[in-house]
């Protein structure tokens, strides 16, 4: 990356809740931890704690790259330049390349200055490129670019809208902005969870679930059955692994069923799961399998049954895979990203794979929660950028139990 | 440790469900782990896997010390000498030491060899020696052994009986016996647990609880009050933290209420822990602090109100302490000693600690469940030799609620 | 599935260190989790240790079906029809699916009786189907199978035979058969598995690295790059993650260089990566953009270099990805495929997903080292059936730190 | 607690960095979770990065209590009263009982207003109050208070002074106060620990060990002995559970010796560790064990040989134990106390249980490593108070190799 001719700096401004927060204390940190240095030229603090704070700030960096890759990284606090200016375009030359100073997305809401008006970006999604269309701008993933296009470049003429936290809601759902922990009261988040879905529902809008194989493993199926069946799961993403089993535990219901049924904790036997996968070749497609009357239970049967869409996206260490799986990753996003609009709530249960990669594709206006007995999957998440993410330390089994229980009234585990 | 002449050998058999269980087979594992060699002399084989099987082998090992430490091991396993003889007694000759060759227990149901009797050793205990006294015998820790005891020295004379396994009952409890995992249908293990705490009471037996703070920390005190006013805890053992964060929750339950009410996660003040343990020091003890009205609530509360003992040993981290707690760590072994008769079933809960100092004290044949979100702390006590104890990876606060909901008809977390 | 007119059974026998290694006591702890029972007709003890112990045993179950599946169970333990008879071929009739009752295979040495003489099968491989093609057996994954293909179905006519241990070589490498542990001397195993590469080489066998962008994050690019420069990594399997972090530590060498050096943990910038796998794009490849002088340094780098092959496969999770990678997964199992005859010894290293992907494919006879900091990664790839997986919690950063200085003479990480 | 008449407010300021460290951050949510307000009243922004920030904001809680406690949590950043006044002293009434109002220390640099002069803390330590004693203010935990001495209470009269944070300084040692993970380069910490540990020792501090019995596990007892012989290790915090391992492993060398060397992983013979305690509880001690010649090598025999002070404290869990165990966890504490004047740097190696206590006795000054392969006794730490520590996720015995060296020329583990 070419070297420019020396110090150079932008003027940026914020506002909101920047202290009790600590977005400030962020901003200034990374400004230092990307090579730049700052000073702070005005400082309007809230006096009283519901009072929003102005600060402006002058950054300066080594050269014109450095500096635009800090605006950029200043951007996913919501600091804007004072004076944007207008997007530069350039013409993308090559099928699936960017020109080299790109305009990187964030995950947030999102406006670019085209031709003296600011245009909102469609489906903010990270680390994408802002493609420009007659007057409109949407996120583009590198993949599907496409020679000819115009891409805007640098940091100018792009503004960042954090999004707007009502502390006096706080009491609702906002204290699920704490720091992943295995040590909280999981009944209370369990109800609050519970009253969020109502919520989006009545609303109008989706819930995603992405889910992992230990939704069969936990004994979890017939909690996750009824949730579906009372139209509490609108879209789910999976893998292989899920769907195969809780096909397996479906179809060789004797053994299985024994074995779920008394916790055996039998490894399941290797030929099972090939053999479950075989089936549902031989039927075409599971909603094919629901159809001939092969396959006659479970989540994916119950998704089936309601006519709900679900994505299974491959993975290299598959087996078969399913006929339904998509086996391209790249195909698998473009499908995932189809079902976006409209979801309102998203939550990812016992899934590191799946649910990373549906944080990548989320916008950060969506709610979403994590739930896993490992921290380790939980706070991967958060670190990956998904801010918006809330983490849940707890035994799959019981905490979807325990949901089947707030949303589904009379639901019980007999 | 002085060698001996030269390579020495015994004849051991067993009797059991060898094959099956992979007693055997550990066994011989042992024996060449210890540096041992090991030759089958006979073998009858159960045909059906309802039958039991007899081995008889023989065992040789480089000098009489090793030989006899390597027969101390097998007898873990229920392995005895052919012709144990009689018991060899020594004479302690300073308190506090037991004789170089003394032999080290198990906690398995032992039998000692004494004037050609077969006497069964009283509270067995691992680790600790063998006191003959007119005619009884029993376990003595080495902190308790008095010059002029008689102990007994080396592996003859000892034989050790496993327990019982009755594998038609498998489907009871028996599937518990495999590994730790967070992979099992949490209900269903809720539910027999639930159903094994009730048998023991039937019979007249006491249900041990050993818990850790995180039974306050996840809101879990409810449903562990409930279980305590219901008579599902008999005895409770804990350290300073569990009484303190629980007994803190009630005393400034204005603040901390809204905490774990509304799940906010704050950090505890650093001076509310040490102010509640003021208060209790004040009032004297837990049991005063409830007689004067200082204490009204918390699973503290309870136990005194039930008139249930409890046993709350210190630890080197603790501040105060509360003054109920016992800050000599021996004399607090020795308290919860005490408690052990009577005790059917022990329950631990969120404590590695006090978890693996119960299962140092309990005996074989007292089924013990642990229960933690974090795997290491379950498999650390079934690696320290408590082999009846069933690990169960889960969150505390669902887990207690559930068993709860079970043990308490109508119980809810409203 | 269809049952059977009623209790089936068929004799089978086993050889091999069956006592001391618990394989006997898994065998008939298999039967009865798989619902069937049995009896014991003979077994000729082993006496001294290194002496073969032979049974044979009867086997039964409810119908034909279930004692198929329980035979084909049976035998991942070395356990084998006394007669098992031919095998029995049936014609694939649709692409892509099994016959109902297909064998699916282990990934032990196994031969197939066809026309009365025992072939041995061509690259064994856990979970396929076997193609019987003029006189000859190999493996072939149900994505794989076409219409015509003749496929080996029941558990008749093929007989598997088990890794042979040789006890008396235990203290060079197998004492790491014992359980994950993250307690034992760490520096004794690198050694160990130095010596083993060593070994392998010297056979003339290719050594196989799979790899997890921890490598980079921790700091032991350094240790790979000297690993692959001195032939120590003969073929690199990853994901888009290992080697876009690589390559991006390369590019953007000042910022992230410093970041390295002074170990900040400065979370990446998002813009970083997706920029790095832009520019590879832009050149065309990984080794376009090496040829280029592009990309001057790295493990990615390294492997270009020396010549050596990798196969990068992506997941849902990625972005961009790099060009080089292969984006659907059942493509990127056959390219994986493609580079293993011919290894002798493979390590993994900080990657769960593309060590399941590769345990799947090898056979049970190439030995396996797991290197994670996470205890689960590892024990989760012995439980998918990679039985000679052995498990190493340790640090990432200091293991291949520590495996350099003993494979490269005077190599130091100044 | 009796409550206030009414809404009560104190000014409070502070001066430092505020703004990057997210201090200011920390104390407006510190204020709103304790149930208070905030105005913020002056705020002087540092304008460059390497100025300081100087704020003064009013708060209020509903009674006086509640003030008196936020107060003194705020204390815990450094934010003080503007007029403090006079420390307000109480005369303890009975032992071990603090007044209700007493000020609960931090473990923060102190001062407090006697007799209109500032009179600084001796010894900080947390969670204890202050005795005032003829112009002298020192710490005392409430196990050690008697009646009649004269105590603090309230916030009035007391200043904290916050650690300075030289950031200038950043790159040598300040990068560590980055949060807790297994993913930075873990050589450029090692040589950076050792930096610190020689320029401690150089401006003739102590360096203090707190050390588990993974220390011997993970066969870095070599590495230990050879950071001890050459003057390391100046005092040992430990509890039976290291010295009793340590001393087993040098007593049954022939047979430990072999595990250790050879990795066996071999579960430790129950009669083992038991049978080394009583050995030593023969001679006497540790100590007289080594001049007896019976404890000939490891990490205690080491630090007996260099003549450096250790304190074995004890727990419920522990067997026998060591003569030298200190079996009262508070006398423990008082002797570990004795131990800390002097100490300039403070390691703690695989040990939750130590590692806390000696957190609890340490003042913030004190510069301390905790090291560990499991991230949650890292975390643990940090939560507890204790915010100067820096957490190490790594393997603890090629953390020790590599730290004995960097540190003692020429070593090896050969």
């Amino acid at each position: 990356m070419p070297a420019s001719e020396g110090p150079v700096s932008e003027i940026l401004e914020t506002r909101g809740h920047l202290m009790d927060t600590g977005i400030l204390a962020r901003v200034l940190d990374d400004v230092l931890a990307y090579g730049g240095d700052y000073r702070i030229d005005r400082l309007d603090v809230g006096r009283l704690h519901d009072d929003e704070t102005y600060a402006r700030l002058m950054v300066s960096a080594a050269d014109q790259a450095s500096l635009q890759r800090l605006l950029m990284r200043l951007q996913t606090h919501g600091v804007n330049q004072v004076d944007p200016g207008e997007a530069l375009l350039r013409v993308v030359e090559r099928d699936g390349v960017f020109p080299d100073d790109f305009y990187s997305t964030t995950n947030l809401e999102t406006v670019v200055r085209i031709g003296s008006s600011w245009v909102p970006v469609e489906q903010p999604e990270m680390d994408c490129g802002l493609v420009v269309d007659i007057g409109r701008v949407r996120t583009v993933p590198v993949s599907d670019i496409r020679a000819g296009q115009s891409v805007v470049c640098g940091a100018g003429g792009v503004k960042v809208v954090l999004p707007h936290v009502d502390r006096s809601e706080g009491d609702d759902f906002g204290f699920m902005s704490s720091a992943v922990s295995s040590e909280k009261p999981q009944s209370l988040l369990l109800r609050q969870i519970a009253q969020q879905m109502r919520e989006v529902k009545a609303d109008g809008g989706k819930v995603l679930w992405v889910g992992g194989p230990a939704v069969v493993h936990t004994g979890a199926a017939p909690a996750m059955v009824a949730l579906v069946e009372n139209g509490w799961v609108d879209v789910l993403f999976a893998g292989n692994a899920l769907a195969t089993h809780d096909i397996e535990a479906s179809l060789y219901g004797t053994s299985l069923g024994v074995d779920l049924a008394h916790g055996r904790g039998v490894e399941h036997g290797h030929e099972h799961h090939i053999r479950a996968i075989n089936q549902i070749r031989k039927a075409g497609s599971i909603g094919a399998a629901v159809e001939q009357g092969v396959l006659t239970g479970g989540v994916m049967h119950a998704m089936v049954r309601q006519g709900k869409p679900f994505v299974l996206v491959g993975s290299v260490r598959d087996d078969g895979p399913l006929p339904d799986v998509i086996t391209d990753v790249i195909d698998g996003q473009r499908a995932m990203r189809a079902e976006l609009p409209g979801v309102g709530f998203a939550i990812m249960v016992a899934t590191m794979l799946h649910s990373i990669a549906t944080g990548n594709l989320l916008p950060a206006s969506v709610p979403l929660v994590c739930v896993d007995i490992n921290p380790a999957s939980v706070t991967k998440l958060a670190d990956r950028g998904s801010a918006q993410a809330v983490g849940i330390v707890t035994d799959i089994g019981l905490f979807l139990e325990g949901l089947a229980r707030e949303l589904v009234p009379g639901w019980t585990n007999a």
